[in-house]
């Protein structure tokens, strides 16, 4: 394996470049990963690994990828965006977004611009079997280190769907899905009593909730009861707990 | 109001050591929280504001509080742990721990390190009505600043109390609480099929999941069932997924 020594090299300079910049993650078509668990989860998935870079006297393991480097510890840690990394980075091919196969459950994301949000979501869809993570608005970048770290790995398993609001109507259609939109109003219903075992759910960000926009694509409000003196609950929280309801009966 | 222009200035290098130092705020009996919002709810839950830095250019408010400051806004950063504050800053009073009071219901944690999640899970406690948040082993500061923000503010309304272990089998029976333990272990029980809504139930590290020490208090184990290819959920969204269940007959 060889070993890389400079700051100067062409995979470290990409590996950073990577990490900080959304669009070229999106020329490129990959992104980076940090961690034995991260890779394992794209190993086991079937992800593309594309290249492999190990810390000297970090996390060691067996991957199958032909371009695999070693570099010392500081150089590592100058790769890395996160700090004390054991290791190792590496970059994986992004998938295709329109995979085919029937939805029957999404969670939309509507500005959510925390990563660890974004993240969390996804990780949380995966685990409650909810078929489609849909983002609009300006939601933070799935591809982020820091979003795909809080995925916990579900960033290789689960279908992730980003559409502009106009292209919502078509896509919640053409999956037979009806909209509710989580908010704090009158209207709201309490979301018990609502059906949500096969229909689209979205949620705002924390400080301003949904659009206009999108609600006006909803066909009814839904709210998380709670105490009088509490005006929100996390992003991810609320989520979570929006997904647990719409496939409590499921299980 | 008095305007303050040097780094050496007392006050502002307390609330960089507040910020940064866990035993110091404990000494002082008091901690530092940012921002309007956790302003207006410190006042509203009747907290004791001892003093307030404002940001010149920042954000505006009046608060009764006889010690306030204004700072540049490049001084104001320095003394902020957050980057780009809109401030205030303010030093609040701890208060007692064992305030007096029936205590039907309350979430445990055990050695959860991330101090978005130890804050979100007081949120979420608060909107849910659950009585009592229980920390317990290596768990992040409940008045370290990236905590207090987390809680949107429960920090001044969520009981909380600070357990050893061998100090949990008292609190609980002075309660009247079973305990339950979230786990993924093969005896634990579909969380549905468990009487909650008169318990104790713990969330372990994510890592880490419950020492077998907590394990060995509790009457039983509860699972939050998931696809099984997730291992784990995010430690914060277990937790809110249990209380909502702890919590959903009874609104």
């Amino acid at each position: 394996m060889d070993r890389i020594t400079s700051r100067k090299n062409p995979f470290i300079a990409q590996l950073r470049a990577l990490a900080a910049d959304a669009s070229l993650r999106r020329e490129q078509g990959c992104f980076v990963c940090d961690g034995t668990k991260l890779l394992g989860e794209a190993a086991d998935n079937g992800a593309e690994i594309l290249s492999v870079l190990w810390k000297e006297g970090g996390a060691a393991g067996e991957i199958d990828c032909p371009a695999q480097f070693l570099a010392p510890a500081d150089l590592f840690d100058y790769a890395s965006a996160m700090k004390n990394s054991p290791g190792p980075l590496f970059t994986v091919r992004m998938r295709e977004e329109d995979a085919p196969g029937r939805i029957d459950s999404a969670i939309l994301l509507e500005n959510v611009q925390d990563p660890g949000n974004v993240g969390t979501v996804l990780r949380t869809a995966s685990a409650f079997s909810v078929d489609a993570v849909v983002l609009t608005g300006d939601c933070a970048d799935l591809y982020g280190p820091k979003t795909v770290r809080a995925t916990m790995g579900a960033i290789f398993r689960q279908r992730v769907f980003r559409l502009e609001l106009d292209e919502l109507p078509a896509w919640l259609e053409k999956h037979g899905l009806p909209l509710y939109g989580a908010a704090l109003s009158p209207q709201a219903r309490d979301l018990r009593e609502v059906d949500l075992t096969r229909a689209a759910v979205a949620v705002g960000s924390e400080g301003q909730g949904l659009s206009r926009e999108l609600l006006a694509l909803c066909r009814g409000e839904v709210i998380i009861p709670m105490d009088a003196r509490s005006e929100s609950l996390n992003a991810a929280v609320a989520a979570s707990v929006l997904m647990w309801e719409m496939t409590r009966e499921k299980r």
